[in-house]
């Protein structure tokens, strides 16, 4: 055992931003990732894991501005062994409180031969160049041996020595694939911080993906064989089946505490808030059933459990929902609610506004009153949300009128604002959101497909706001928006008109013209 | 060990209809869970656990029908320790080819205080009442020591002891609150099989939850200690968090079968569908990452990973996308195909159909691809599933037609056909649903809350089928319904009134009326 595995505390590396972002669809804008960035950090996260800095500008861009504004956690930037990856994550973490590299490179013979295509005397070259490359640049370097689970034990404890010998502080062993099983991982990490000498030189992390279902139970596992950092996303979001759920790890070390002794530096009380804000910024649902965050977590139907609940709450309740952070939404604002009550409220549901959003948010709340009768946390949080997603929309809705229903065709008319010119049109379609989307099509000719349409209620009640989901792919970008709005076929127009701005903001060329121009 | 445990074959046993339809929202109509059952048979479950027969006259029928027809698989039916519960258990399987009673009682120092008021020896007591009445109506019974992992182990030993002896051939230990680890729950199973005299005279059986995200990890734990029977369900669905998802384990126990070397009966290329079933019926939807079936489960975004896979599938991919059932969507049915040519896509996708339900599912596609261009699998699934759901309502939409925009208030004029009696009326709302729930409630007055309203596009494109889910609740009873079609605002009035038939069907006493009746 190292001297870092006596250590009981848990180092939680969120990597939301980084492996969750990078999953089909989550794109995030850089406003987003500035909400999620600011959570993570005033919820405890250790260490952030930004962003890709050399896959594009606006990944660059969103590490740089995540290390100039994160204060408290470590903020990380993702490179492969190459000088330039290495240099660009550097470049873009500089101006961290505590700026980390995060390189990486495959060590498994199968990554090896059909993915590097370099013989492993080559890639054990590659790790002491890259991690001492890093090291120049930041005091805080992390490697990663990609594919570790299925790498041979011989020439992983290898690299791992030579990587630590280079200055790595940090050695991530992960489970890249999602194949592996709790016993076997425990023994990998085990096995490698004893066979390698310097190992009390770094600390060892583990990273699970959770292709089999076991992400989460792979990780305590880790753990449990000498890891004391857990790399993890927030909902579990991240490529194909997603990563281990830091709500889930976090809760499982609070609530088996008798058989897992390790603390972490989590406010457990905002994973409800952060699980939202998450879902939102990705327009990733969370299911029903997810453990801790979903909608159900805490909820009982059947006639035996509710008349166990009611005798004693620990009947079928291992945790409380307080502990998460569940609260009963209560009704708080309505027409009359003041400027001032209206900020107060905000502060209470975790948003830190600019002058000029609050002014904005507000003015939309007020709109929402009049039409609404009891506005909830819920109505507020989604009206916030796309308020921070649309800040820099070049394309606006102005109006939109729809006549629909079992009588087609359906028919929209549609008037948008493209930096300022007005556009009109009147276009048919196959049902009303057809219609919309046509209009829309019409007014603002594009290639898009559309690959995910979504309306969901924000609250309970017919009259409850409408939150849409559109998906829209153009070549090899995919990008998510949302939209809100009382009426879907609004909301509707909105989230497709977002999805739109965000093709448009990562360069595709659309302008908008008149009908027949 | 048992000489059970030296045989490889796990016994999969499937809760989708008890455990998974016990959870908020998830009730399904006698219909859907037929077809749930049928697709569980015909995949090669072991052992379908059809309901609770004793909590409702509708769960006691859909169990003795399932009991009728499922010709393969056992059936069984859940039962408390009281006479009453397990004759009424007994009387609903006793039709199936291998009819199986499952009985359980609380075995845990919380459960007897709290929920049994009994004391330790009274529970004793019931295990060999419970079992024996039970294993005087059918030859197959099944034990179940509720909150298990939870229990004193010396108590537990002695309950499973009886229960073997007084004619249990299934032992069943459960994580009934989703609270063991992998490593705890090997060992808990290992030491009863150890412990327990009679223990090969039984098949240990595993169940568990999944509140702290280890749910398949537990399994295969459990596995590994020697049980040889895993209750799951499809999706996950379940409980609070939910129950261990059939798919992870199935396809865990494929993929590593160097490490867990058993086998099971279950199609793999079955699991997708079986999963769009599933979700189709409980109208609970399942989440982009979630493992296996997720529709992001094989998907793969990052550059990295793409040029990975483009070198070598198997760099990132453990499993085939092929083996679990993925197929490429094809363009099969368009407005020239006829009655034969739909009848053999129906039987291609897995639905066996009567005549009537054939005849209205054609007519239906046929309006469908009036409207619509390029009609895919999916687009027959939600038609068919519909179909299937809403085979006996009372309620049915005659007529709807909409105004709406951003210039409200909007309308709608909706005509309705109650038992042949023909209402309609003009309402206005909040957005155009509020505007079509509000119509409803005038033309059929009702007390229920709308709790949940989801849409989604069934496939790409802005002509897709809308799939609307509606959830509703009155009093205790919580329904959830879906409605499809082109237009979102009919698909809305669709859903809210398949509901509407829920609850009426549940005895909610509900009549149209004439509006100002």
């Amino acid at each position: 055992m190292t001297h870092h595995s006596d250590n009981n505390r848990i180092i939680i590396f969120d990597t939301t931003l980084r492996d969750g972002e990078q999953c089909p669809g989550a794109t995030m804008t850089l406003e987003e990732k500035l909400q999620v960035a600011e959570m993570l950090d005033s919820m405890g996260v250790d260490v952030i894991e930004a962003g890709f800095p050399i896959a594009s500008n606006g990944d660059f861009e969103a590490v740089e501005e995540i290390a100039r504004r994160v204060k408290r956690a470590t903020v990380a930037g993702l490179a492969r062994a190459g000088d330039k990856d290495i240099d660009r994550a550097g470049e873009a973490v500089r101006h961290a409180a505590h700026p980390r590299i995060h390189t990486f490179i495959s060590t498994s013979p199968l990554h090896m031969k059909h993915k590097l295509q370099m013989d492993p005397e080559r890639v054990v070259e590659m790790v002491s160049q890259s991690v001492a490359r890093a090291r120049n640049l930041v005091p805080d370097v992390e490697w990663s041996s990609e594919d570790g689970t299925r790498t041979e034990i011989d020439f992983l404890c290898r690299c791992v020595e030579l990587a630590i010998k280079s200055g790595a502080a940090t050695i991530n062993i992960p489970d890249t694939v999602g194949y592996t099983t709790p016993e076997e991982y425990e023994r990998l990490i085990r096995t490698v911080i004893e066979r390698v000498p310097n190992s009390d030189k770094a600390i060892f992390s583990v990273h699970c993906h959770n292709d089999l279902g076991m992400a989460v139970a792979n990780t305590l596992a880790g753990i449990r064989g000498g890891a004391r950092q857990v790399e993890c996303t927030i909902n579990g979001i991240g490529e194909r089946a997603g990563n281990a759920a830091l709500e889930e790890i976090v809760m499982a070390l609070k609530t088996r505490h008798d058989v897992l002794p390790f603390e972490t530096g989590i406010d457990t009380r905002m994973l409800t808030r952060a699980s939202k804000i998450v879902a939102a910024a990705t327009s990733f649902p969370v299911q029903y059933n997810k453990a801790i965050v979903g909608r159900n977590a805490f909820a009982h139907e059947s006639g035996i459990h509710q008349d166990g609940m009611i005798k004693n709450a620990q009947t079928y309740e291992i945790m409380t929902p307080e502990s998460v952070g569940v609260t009963k939404t209560s009704l708080v604002m309505g027409k009359h609610s003041g400027r001032n009550a209206f900020r107060a409220k905000l502060e209470e549901l975790g948003y830190t506004l600019s002058q000029n959003q609050l002014e904005d948010a507000f003015n939309r709340f007020k709109d929402l009153a009049d039409r609404k009768k009891d506005i909830h946390d819920e109505d507020i949080e989604a009206l916030v949300d796309e308020n921070i997603a649309t800040a820099f929309d070049r394309i606006k809705l102005v109006s939109l009128s729809i006549v629909a229903g079992t009588r087609g065709p359906q028919r929209a008319t549609m008037k948008l604002d493209d930096n300022g010119h007005i556009f009109c049109d009147e276009v048919e379609g196959n049902g009303p959101i057809d219609a919309t989307f046509n209009a829309i099509k019409s007014l603002v000719p594009h290639e898009a497909n559309l690959e995910l349409y979504e309306v969901r209620a924000v609250t309970g009640g017919t009259d409850a706001l409408a939150n849409v989901t559109v998906r829209l792919s153009s070549g090899d970008t995919i990008v998510t928006a949302r939209g809100t709005d009382p009426d879907t076929l609004v909301a509707s127009a909105k989230a497709y008109l977002g999805a739109l701005n965000k093709l448009i903001a990562r360069g595709a060329r659309i302008h908008a013209t008149a009908p027949g121009e």
